[in-house]
C-alpha cells in the first residue's frame, strides 16, 4: 500500500467509527473526575479504570491502573516497532471543579452535543486528548495491524491538583518510561482556531492567604472602629501585590526573569492577532497589564499575579452588618523562565507578612507550583508534529508561547531526560476551567488524524 | 396596697410564670423570621401573628397585624390611664441571616438553654424585648388589673433589612401613634454586663460594590496579564477607602461630623472599661482604628467603614486557576451626628468610581441607611427609666454612646415628634448578628421587672 492508500483507509475507518467514538466521549465525560475534591476520588479511579479498559480494547498492551498514593496514573504501551523511535505520550483525565455551577447552561457532567460542539467539564481539558490518542492508535492498529513507532502512554489523574504524586512515580518508573521524546497533549490552537504548536508554557505558584480576626463574626456597629476588619485587611494586602502599572511589587519577583530578545519580541509581534480583535473576543472594555509589553508578550512571555478567588463574611442577598471573623483569598502567579515556584512563594509569603495590617493574624499557605518551560522548535520531533499538522490543515502551524501552565512539562526533561513536544488540538476559547467548557468536534476528529500522521512523521524523523 | 406590696405581688407573679414564659420564648425563637431573605417572608408573617396573639392573651387591646407592603408591623395598646402619660414602645421581631451556619454549635432556630443562657438567632436581637414588654404588661395587668400609664406597642418586621416600610407607615398612622415619649427596646448593657442606657447611636450607610470583568471566568493562564482581574480590582478599590491611619479617604466624608467636646471626651473616658481588658474580651491581638481617638470614642462617637462581606471566583478546597468573571463586596459606614446617609452614599459612589481600575465595569448599589441619633439624658422619661434600672440593679445606669445603629430612631423624632429613650437589657457580648447568638436569662427576667418599674416611674415623672 502507498501512503495515500493507508491514509485513505485510516480516514475511512475513522469515518465509520465516529458514532462509537462519540459514545465513548460521552461516557468518559459523565465521570466527574475532579481531582481537587476528596469526595471525587472514587470518580477519578473510575475514570482511570475506564481508560485502561479503552486502551486494551483499542489494541494497546500492558494497560495498568498504577497506584501513586493519590489518584492513579493509567499506563499502556505498544512496543513492536524495534527500529523506530519510542514516544512517551502524556495527557490527563482529571478535571477542574465546576463552581460556579449555576452559570452552566447544562449540568457539567451531563455532556450535550450542540452542532459541532460538545459541552461538559473536561470536554477540552483534557479528556479529548486522552480519547484522541486512544482513537488514533485504534485506527492505526485496525487498518494496518501495527503502529509506525513505539508508544508508551501515561494518563495522569492529578494535573488539576498540582500533580502531587507524578514526580515520585516518574522517578520510580524511569526505566519503564524510557523513550526518545515526550509528547504532551494538553494544549491547543491559536486565537481564531489556527493550528499551532505551543513552545512555551508559564509556570505557576499557587497560594492561599488567610486573614483571621476573631472566632466569630462581630457586630459591625459594636466593634466598627475598634478592631481591624479581616476583609479590609485582605484587600489591603492584595492591593499591595501589584501596582497600577501592572508590575508585581513583591521584592525580587522579577530577578530571575529571562529578558525577551529582540528576536523573541519580533516573533511574537508576527502572530496573526490584532489587539482590538483579541479584546473584543474576550469581551472586556480594555486590555490591561504590565507597562512596556504588548498583550501577546504579557500573555505568554511575562509573569503575572491573579486572585483566583476571594471570600469572607456575608455573601447573601440584602445586608448583614458584621465584621467578618476571617477572610481568604487564593492567589497565583504565572511564572516565566527562569523563575522558580518555591523561590517566588517564599518572596510572596515574606511580602504578605510585611504588608499585612496589624490587629489580625495573616497566614500564607502554598497550594502548589510548577516550573515554566520552553521547548525546542528545531527538534526533529517538533518538526515532525509540525509536518503532521500541515498535512491535516494545509498550512504550517504557528509556534506560540502560551500563558497557561503544564507544570509537569519540566519533569519530563529533568527526571526522564526527554525533549518535550506539545501537541494539542483544543480551540482557544474553550472555557477551560470555567463554566460551559466545550470542545470543537472538528478539532477532535482532525486531531485524531494528526496524531496518526505525527507517528508516521516521527517514524522517519532524523535521529 | 403600698408600692412595696404591689412590687412583691408582681415579683411573685413573675416567679410563678417563669416556665410559661420560657415556653413562649422558645416558640417565638423557633420561627425563622429573617426579614432580609424573600423565602422567609411567610415566617415573618407567622411571627407577627404569634405576637399579636400573645399581646391579646396578655390583656392588651386592639392587637393587629398591620400591612405595610413588606413584612407586617404588629400593633396593640392599652389606653385606660386617662391622666397618665402615653408611651409608644418599639421593638422588632425580625432577625439577621444565620450565615455562616456551620459555625453555630446548634441549629439557629432550634433554641437550647444552657445554664443561664438561651442560644438561638434572635434570642437577644431583638425577640427578647418583644417578649419582655408583653410579659411586663401581662404581670401588671394580672396583679393590678391595670397599667400605670397608657402604652402603644409597635413591633416591626424589617429592622434587619433597612426598615423599608416603616417610615411611610409611621406617617400614615401618625394619629393612632400619638404619645408623650417613644421607648425603643433594641439595645443593651455596657461591657461587663453593667446596666446602661444608650444615649447615642450611629447611623449607617450600606452599599454593595460589583466589579464585572467578563461573562464567564477566564483561565488565569491564558488571560493572566492581559485583562484586569475583577477580584484584584475590588481589592484595589477597598484598599483605597481607608488609610493605614484608620481615616476614611472618601472626599467630604468627615465634613458633617460633629466634633467631640472636651466634656464628651471626659465623659467617655470615665466609662469603667480598660482598653486592654476590652481587647482581651474581643479576642484580637490589637485594637485598631482612627488615629487621635480612644477605642471608646471610636466605637460610639466616630464614623467608620467596614467590609461586611466579600466574594468572587473560586472559594472551594484546593486550587482553581481562574480569573473570576466578577467580584463583589458589601461595605457599610457607621455614621455619627450630623452625617447624612444619602450624602455619604453619593460621596462613596463617586469615590469608588474614581479609584476603580480601568478594564472592568464597577457598579455601586445603595442597600439602605439610617441617620445617627443622640437622645436627651436630662429628659424626664430618660431619668424615669434610669430610676427603674437603679431600683432593679441597685446602681445608677451608665449613659453610653453605642456604635450600633437603630436607623428608625430618628423617625420617632422627625415623623412623630417624640423624644426617644433607649431601654434595652441585652448583655454586650451577645453575638448579635453572628453565629451562636445568646441571651442572658437573668437579664431577661430583670428586664421584665425593670419595664414594669419604668412604667411606674413614667407615671409620676414631671411633664
Amino acid at each position: 500500500m502507498t501512503i495515500a492508500d493507508t491514509d485513505a483507509a485510516l480516514q475511512a475507518h475513522l469515518d465509520a467509527n465516529r458514532e462509537a467514538r462519540m459514545v465513548d466521549y460521552l461516557a468518559l465525560l459523565r465521570i466527574p473526575s475532579i481531582s481537587g475534591m476528596r469526595e471525587h476520588a472514587p470518580d477519578c479511579r473510575r475514570a482511570a479504570e475506564w481508560i485502561a479498559n479503552a486502551l486494551t480494547e483499542a489494541g494497546l498492551e500492558h494497560a495498568e491502573v498504577c497506584e501513586t498514593g493519590g489518584h492513579p496514573i493509567v499506563y499502556a504501551d505498544w512496543l513492536h516497532a524495534p527500529d523506530a523511535p519510542t514516544v512517551l505520550v502524556y495527557a490527563h483525565y482529571d478535571v477542574q471543579p465546576v463552581d460556579p455551577v449555576d452559570l452552566w447552561t447544562s449540568p457539567p457532567f451531563e455532556p450535550v452535543v450542540v452542532g459541532d460542539r460538545i459541552l461538559a467539564r473536561g470536554s477540552s481539558d483534557d479528556k479529548v486528548h486522552v480519547l484522541a490518542h486512544i482513537a488514533a492508535a485504534e485506527a492505526l492498529l485496525a487498518t494496518r495491524g501495527s503502529l509506525p513507532i513505539n508508544v508508551k502512554y501515561i494518563f495522569e489523574g492529578e494535573e488539576e491538583s498540582s500533580s502531587v504524586h507524578l514526580e515520585p512515580w516518574l522517578e520510580q518508573e524511569r526505566e519503564r518510561l524510557a523513550a526518545d521524546v515526550a509528547i504532551i497533549s494538553d494544549s491547543g490552537f491559536f486565537e481564531g482556531n489556527l493550528p499551532a504548536i505551543t513552545i512555551g508554557l508559564r509556570g505557576i505558584m499557587y497560594a492561599q492567604i488567610d486573614v483571621i480576626g476573631t472566632d466569630v463574626d462581630l457586630h459591625s456597629g459594636g466593634y466598627g472602629g475598634v478592631v481591624e476588619n479581616p476583609a479590609n485587611a485582605l484587600a489591603t494586602i492584595i492591593a499591595a501585590l501589584k501596582g497600577a502599572d501592572g508590575r508585581i511589587r513583591i521584592p525580587g519577583f522579577y530577578d530571575a526573569v529571562r529578558a525577551l530578545s529582540e528576536d523573541d519580541r519580533a516573533h511574537i509581534a508576527e502572530l496573526p492577532l490584532d489587539d482590538e480583535e483579541y479584546r473584543e473576543r474576550i469581551g472586556v472594555p480594555l486590555l490591561v497589564g504590565e507597562v512596556g509589553f504588548t498583550p501577546m508578550e504579557r500573555r505568554g512571555a511575562r509573569p503575572t499575579l491573579d486572585v483566583n478567588g476571594i471570600w469572607g463574611g456575608f455573601m447573601g442577598e440584602g445586608s448583614k452588618t458584621i465584621i467578618p471573623a476571617h477572610a481568604h483569598a487564593k492567589v497565583s502567579c504565572r511564572l516565566v523562565p527562569d523563575q522558580d515556584p518555591a523561590t517566588i512563594f517564599n518572596a510572596f509569603r515574606d511580602y504578605v507578612a510585611e504588608v499585612a495590617p496589624p490587629g489580625v493574624t495573616t497566614r500564607v499557605e502554598y497550594l502548589g507550583g510548577g516550573s515554566p518551560s520552553l521547548t525546542q522548535v528545531h527538534h526533529p520531533a517538533t518538526q515532525a508534529v509540525s509536518r503532521a499538522l500541515e498535512a491535516t490543515f494545509g498550512r504550517a502551524p504557528l509556534f506560540v508561547r502560551e500563558g497557561g501552565s503544564i507544570p509537569i512539562c519540566s519533569c519530563f526533561d529533568t527526571i526522564l531526560d526527554l525533549p518535550v513536544v506539545l501537541m494539542g488540538f483544543v480551540q482557544p476559547d474553550s472555557h477551560a476551567h470555567a463554566p460551559n467548557e466545550w470542545m470543537d468536534l472538528n478539532n477532535y476528529e482532525t486531531g485524531i488524524l494528526t496524531i496518526a500522521r505525527a507517528w508516521d512523521e516521527i517514524a522517519v524523523m532524523e535521529r
